[in-house]
């Protein structure tokens, strides 16, 4: 997908929200599990729920590995079940070398078709380059993450005043533009995206830790938004699982996504 | 597999070699390709050829991963093929916070039963822990890569003087001990080697970067070894594709194995 047309999707749904399809089969509601791949019936389901609520879709890798080979099939037919309107991430924080990144790139631009992946920068542009071949396709870095282990390396300071996370969006922002590269920035310390944004005033902002909890969306809307919208925010559990022990599940995840929607309605 | 068992294994086979199977469908030998899993009977062919030379395997994941379910399942089967007397690493770079890597360390040393995942350090301590969980069961954590991209970030130094690679290592020392926490060190300076291992006495650097080629080896066995060998050096493209277009190309895979072998018999 274009920086325009993911743009335009945005503008036009009114909404800049991302669905985490952190799907496990340990909180599936109990009917699905008669199906003979419960993941992708409540990945469809879920798709359905809250397809008119946001612009993106964020599988997270771990959820369908864990499973072998099913959690593949399950992932495949999930991505193919997803419409074009819709931006879809592979939330693999991948990152290696030449030969094996251009293998992690073909496995999520061609066999699964994804339109972006979630790249860990440890071993620099290399590691990062391969995916920028691919037209219209998109790496989101690990810039700022949201847990608690962010603070072991990320906030290291160099001789130069600058943290690693900076580094790592200054280093990068030269390797390709706008199109084709956005950050993960968590939502935890609002003081943090304002600086990015200073250094960055173009790049997309893929924001874990909002969404259904809502609170802290407008903060994080302040502090990242740019004239193109700029922030994709993500929810996954906050949504998915919104209709846990419900009669109608779904029909909860429908109110949590519209509920967030209606948030972003107001911002935008 | 515990660390003596390990130790012991090396000791007795003479050998710290690690073989690196990223066995990829186009440099398969024509002949495999008509089997209903071509990866699988070539993996079974490099097992049966180097299984006297080596004490690990390595399969490289994104070379799994690029073919979807079909590529799990041959990894699985290789998992399976290869007996219990050697270790086995999956070379997979992972790195997600609590939920998540609990969900890769089920992965791998469950669904898989791999001894050893590796796992990059940029997300810190939380996305380390979870592997940490399960007995006899080993993190492999990026420090020094080899590829030209470790230059962009890994060689930051901070306010103390330390690079980032020391400080990933000097930090996750705290986090596990030699019985479950191993290094990815890159063969390509021996300065930097050595100069991790006063840091560092104990703990096992797994050497990617030397091999069929040679080399190396033996100034990264001068430059890293311990009492207790202390190194996994592995070969990859250098041993399975050593019979390309040969007529027994596993002969060949045997005598690249034998050559690397009789080099660190030498050493020991």
């Amino acid at each position: 997908m274009t920086r325009k047309t993911l743009i335009d999707s945005i503008r036009k749904m009114q909404s800049f929200l991302c669905v985490g399809l952190d799907s496990d089969l340990q909180r599936l509601p109990k009917a699905l599990l008669d199906f003979d791949d419960p993941i992708f019936e409540f990945n469809k389901r879920i798709i359905d729920a809250t397809l008119s609520h946001c612009v993106a879709y964020k599988p997270n890798l771990a959820f369908y590995e864990s499973l072998g080979e099913r959690g593949w099939i399950a992932l495949k037919k999930t991505l193919d079940y997803i419409p074009d309107t819709h931006f879809t991430i592979a939330d693999a924080k991948r990152g290696d070398i030449g030969n094996t990144a251009r293998m992690y790139a073909k496995t999520f631009f061609e066999t699964f078709n994804f339109d972006a992946v979630t790249i860990a920068p440890y071993m620099g542009r290399d590691s990062v380059e391969p995916f920028l071949d691919f037209e219209n396709k998109w790496v989101i870095l690990l810039a700022l993450t949201s847990n608690p282990g962010s603070k072991d390396f990320q906030f290291e300071k160099g001789a130069d005043g600058q943290t690693l996370y900076e580094k790592v969006v200054t280093s990068s922002m030269t390797w390709a533009g706008a199109d084709q590269l956005m950050y993960v920035v968590g939502a935890t310390q609002d003081a943090y995206i304002s600086d990015l944004r200073k250094i960055c005033p173009d790049h997309f902002f893929l924001v874990p830790g909002v969404g259904a909890q809502g609170g802290d969306l407008a903060s994080v809307y302040a502090a990242g938004a740019t004239p193109d919208v700029g922030l994709l925010v993500n929810s996954s559990r906050g949504i998915i699982y919104a209709g846990e022990d419900e009669e109608d599940p779904f029909e909860k995840v429908t109110s949590a996504a519209a509920k967030v929607h209606r948030q972003m309605q107001n911002l935008l």
